[in-house]
């Protein structure tokens, strides 16, 4: 079978081509092709395996020929980020609105139906004057983006709903969890301190922390992400059940317990090098994001969230060591 | 000031234009200027008033030089209606989504940041296997839409609330309820039969009511939908909260109730005009609309919705002698 991941060079896209590379097949089928399109080449590791076609441009400008592959399945992780779209709304737009839906054309021309995962993102939730905004956000909880980014996400989701509907792919939209803990520097996204405080210190460098420590969020590990994508592809449509997005597992943890974690991890004085410095703006920010989130239906299909943030620094430790 | 009514040719945006037009004034600005963008040509009584300009143009070929306009006021009504969408998907897409995005750049390009007010659905309602659906749907309600009518009004929504946290419009969007008593011919739309059982027997003509009498639908006359609209538009910021979408209020009735209204109105003879032939295509249809609606954020407007359906037969009968 011939698989596309659109941002397949990306940080979750190159480690979701490793593990598909890695079991050999997906939801029963054999990969003989995986193409990854992304505007960035892909790491090392994908570029020397036989099965890698690699498509190194613009997503949007890769479309009008996309049909002709007939793909069996495709992950559409290429996006433009939240930072990005708050900048250049115009080219948030083009890049996740225009490309979405330029895709699930060619896809629709093809005529094959494919199966189709959508990373959409905790970021279609927010706070609004006229709606309560629950402490966990849930499957059921009415999306209202704050951001652009988590607008593009919103509409893409309802977008392939409809195509699905329609029969024109077979597609089902999963909402990330902040991913954490990115390799890397720090990005100037406002959550880039939810990996910083880790990374640099296990690096013997000092991290400041923006916010207080009773700041709560809802993270995942590359892995687990990794593993929530695949099981939605997996999944009958019986599973997944319906057609609208649904929140990936969640670890639910405050700044401190990231911190008490690191410690238990890594000892006291890698914790140690985490300072405060209060950020007002950056605050105000995560102030508007859910303080935590839950999915049933992530968990009728197999899903859990990392039973701790101890085992979120482990894997990072490992990762960091391949 | 100066006013656009997209679609203000159609059934509800002439009533619109003829009640602005008379009431000489919203939200406190003389009209000066009334422009009617529309497909089609506007009825009579508006090209006689010297305050009506008429653009006679598909809408998305009319945005190019909209921002040269700097209007004060947008009525967005202009959209392809449910079954053109289901039979033709790429006319939808071009007429509800492009359309509206192309004339909110239009506006944002105009720099004065209009007052916007979008005509969404109660379409954007419907079931899904992972969500309970409420008998009557509130503007808490998970919107899950299962048409492409209603996914083009959801995305709409959620773009024109980001135009608006972005400074570029100050949006608001209302869903209409079904609006009936319509005049005229049956148009092929599912929900026709809520307007032809009252409209024909009331013009002596047998009409056919393809569902059972048990069937419940939120419903609005066409002078509360008027005033819905106009509320919204007039409403503060604080006043209309939040930038989400918000049901116009309901009165929610039953095919019978309808029919005993018909009755006390008009007599058992006329009544007696309505066969029962039932359609199990409409019956499915119509199975998969909200069986009712409520909206506090519209009560906080002061908008009511009908006290009974005597009352909106009775305003078709007088509108019909006007």
């Amino acid at each position: 079978m011939k698989l596309l991941i659109t941002g397949g060079a990306g940080f979750v896209g190159s480690r979701l081509a490793r593990s598909l590379l890695k079991n050999g097949s997906i939801n029963g089928q054999k990969i003989d092709k995986l193409v990854i399109a992304d505007q960035y080449a892909p790491p090392d590791f994908l570029l020397k395996d036989p099965r890698v076609e690699t498509r190194t441009a613009p997503l949007l400008s890769q479309c009008a020929t996309l049909h002709e592959d007939r793909f069996d399945g495709v992950f559409h992780l290429a996006s433009a980020v939240s930072g990005e779209c708050e900048d250049d709304f115009d080219l948030g737009m083009r890049s996740n609105l225009d490309t979405t839906r330029t895709l699930l054309d060619a896809l629709r021309k093809a005529g094959n139906a494919p199966r189709f995962v959508f990373s959409s993102s905790i970021a279609v939730f927010g706070p609004d004057p006229a709606h309560a905004f629950p402490q966990v956000v849930t499957d059921e909880t009415l999306p209202l983006p704050q951001t652009s980014y988590g607008t593009h996400k919103l509409m893409c989701e309802h977008l392939i709903a409809d195509y699905t509907r329609k029969g024109y792919v077979d597609g089902r939209s999963a909402r990330l969890m902040t991913v954490t803990v990115r390799p890397g520097r720090p990005n100037g996204a406002a959550s880039s301190f939810f990996s910083g405080i880790i990374r640099e210190p296990l690096a013997g460098q000092v991290a400041i922390c923006p916010v207080l420590d009773t700041v709560s969020h809802p993270v995942s590990s590359p892995t687990l992400t990794v593993q929530g994508l695949i099981a939605v592809y997996e999944a009958t449509r019986e599973q997944f059940l319906g057609r609208s997005g649904i929140n990936l597992p969640a670890l639910n943890v405050t700044v401190k317990e990231m911190l008490d974690a690191l410690e238990r991890v890594a000892g006291p004085q890698v914790r140690s090098l985490v300072k405060f410095e209060f950020n007002e703006r950056i605050a105000n920010i995560v102030a508007n994001w859910p303080k935590g989130a839950a999915s049933k239906r992530a968990h009728r299909l197999g899903l859990h969230a990392a039973k701790n943030f101890d085992s979120i620094i482990e894997e990072y430790i490992e990762d960091q060591k391949g």
